[in-house]
């Protein structure tokens, strides 16, 4: 009896925590340097569980989650569960940690998802609540909470942010044509997609030579989202970055760093500096910036998560460093042919290590995702 | 006799140094997230230790101090003493750490000032040069090079800026009048210092009152230094900052981070983004913004000092929250008189546990300078 009843407070618990990792990605890619974490809490008064208060890390970073929903709940929060995504904070500023703020409003039990792995907080958020006397539950949906945060705990644990490869292959297994600009391989289903993605990300990353080719803006251009350009980073060992591109043109509004070598033309970069631009110092190696080195600034700079959009040469190089995290690959119905580029890799030539996670279909275009194993 | 000749040695460690500090110096402000760092690599053949490579950590972060003066000595380091003053780093990316670079190029000794706070690279690269048989001194002028890299150390370990308060004082004790704008309470000498502090900040922070009364526009102002102009970033809960304000009018070449409260007016908040400002989110304690949680989001974003320039309420909030490292009191001549602002505090009121450490005259100005025991 005791195990059925266990068995049906397990299924309660991944319910409300599936509804608390649903809430956490409103806000994914807009808190700042904090993960965006969801917060449920639930009452049952002999009835049958509903919540009484709902919270998702503020867009900026704070407050946090438990914060918003302990004051939504308000005195309903007495004798209450909590569901949270990230194990709570525990460090004190000038507001009470959030483990503090749970055991103040009288949560009588919180079951988390995620341990957090900022070694000032591992743990030491749960083990606050239980000496308060709180009832905790550890690890409910783990596995689903990590993957959404992967971009926090990459940059918390390895010091360098999730790396996304994106690419877009054309039935014949091209990735655009050589001195054709921007060629169309997805249709527009497929392409929102990819704004939902850069909207989600902290930075988007490019060669210099698909700045070249295509002169992309690499913004997010869904009404709505317009705001939620990640910062657009350039590889570009000279700083050939053209002043007249649409990534200059728009960085009132989007900020862009140039990953530059430190023998790149002064002149050239005094020129993009005035322009705004921002450099990032690289070292070179074999004729190519040094990408694990990159990655470490980065996410020094507060960058947890980068999608790496093009160009092959880029993509290469990211998997022959070994930094790639998550892999997406679409599959248009456009036929490029001749003096197309080739794809640097495809479904049937994913690296080893990465598994399958994700088939969809945007229009006529094949979406394929893979995880490495971590 | 050994005694005399390791006092002599000694005194050479010393002042090779002391030179390598003066070097490091030069980039200070300007190396991203990584600290400015200094390596003079000396070779002594019987005829008297000479110099024959000098490095500084490069513009925008990389290469490494070690890397450039190892390129300037060549086949000359073989057998040479190198002066870093910091732990050379020891973690691999796409270029070898530095520890094995020293190496590699046949260095037989290495003479270190401040030992490295990173845990993932403290005591390490020391433990390579070690194993490979380079003979290794440690703390040869710790303190100077530990007071020169503080902001560093402070992001690594404490997880938070290092953090100035400068204010000027007229003879009379004020810092200003309200209403009456920007009041000039030094002179020329010692507005150029102040833009020379601005210079080696990685940001300047002032609350929305100051920019209000003044419309400053917080940039460096001097001859080739233009392109150094720190971040600003301004204390304004309710996103007041003006759209016409020069801090607004500058931000295509510097960035202006606004620290807002959730519940600031999303409108507002949406035409500043549309100008290019950049919200942090911030918690409310007693109608202010949560200092202790903002300095830690400054520092994940990359920030290893802030200099906070005004207003009077400003300095006050850091100070009671035990967040200040540094103060500097410029002392002016003028006298401000009848609706003077009261400065928050004076050469005779400095906080216990803070030391003066340096005195100077710009022109007609009196400058002090105190540190915290850290």
């Amino acid at each position: 009896m005791a195990g059925k009843a266990a068995a049906g407070q397990d299924a309660i618990d991944r319910r409300f925590m599936a509804a608390a990792l649903r809430l956490s990605r409103r806000n994914a890619g807009r808190t700042a340097t904090n993960p965006s974490v969801g917060t449920v809490i639930v009452r049952d008064d002999g009835a049958g569980p509903f919540i009484v208060g709902t919270g998702v890390t503020a867009v900026g970073g704070r407050p946090h989650a438990e914060t918003e929903a302990l004051a939504e709940a308000v005195e309903l929060a007495r004798g209450a569960t909590a569901y949270v995504t990230l194990e709570p904070c525990a460090h004190h500023g000038r507001t009470p940690p959030c483990a503090n703020a749970l055991v103040n409003a009288g949560v009588a039990r919180v079951v988390g998802a995620a341990s957090d792995p900022d070694p000032r907080v591992s743990g030491k958020g749960y083990a606050i609540l239980r000496a308060a006397g709180v009832e905790v539950t550890e690890g409910v949906l783990a596995r689903e909470a990590a993957e959404q945060m992967v971009g926090y705990m990459s940059r918390s644990l390895r010091k360098r942010p999730e790396v996304i490869l994106k690419l877009a292959l054309s039935v014949d297994g091209k990735i655009g044509r050589r001195g054709a600009g921007q060629v169309s391989i997805t249709g527009e289903s497929a392409r929102r997609e990819v704004h939902l993605m850069r909207a989600e990300a902290d930075a988007i990353l490019v060669g210099i030579g698909t700045v070249l080719e295509d002169d992309p803006a690499l913004t997010v251009r869904l009404p709505g989202l317009e705001s939620r350009s990640p910062i657009r980073v350039v590889l570009d060992r000279h700083a050939r970055l053209p002043e007249a591109s649409k990534l200059v043109a728009g960085i009132d509004r989007v900020p862009v760093y140039v990953a530059a070598c430190e023998h790149a033309d002064p002149q050239r970069k005094a020129a993009l500096e005035r322009l705004g631009v921002r450099f990032i110092g690289t070292e070179t190696v074999d004729s190519r910036v040094a990408l694990p080195e990159l990655m470490e600034d980065l996410a020094a700079l507060g960058m947890a998560s980068v999608l790496v959009e093009g160009g092959a040469e880029v993509a290469k190089a990211f998997l022959a460093d070994d930094l790639v995290d998550r892999i997406v690959l679409f599959r248009g119905a456009v036929e490029v042919g001749e003096g197309g580029i080739a794809a640097p890799l495809d479904e049937d030539h994913i690296p080893t290590g990465f598994r399958r996670v994700r088939d969809m279909r945007f229009g006529d275009d094949l979406y394929g995702e893979w995880i490495r194993g971590m």
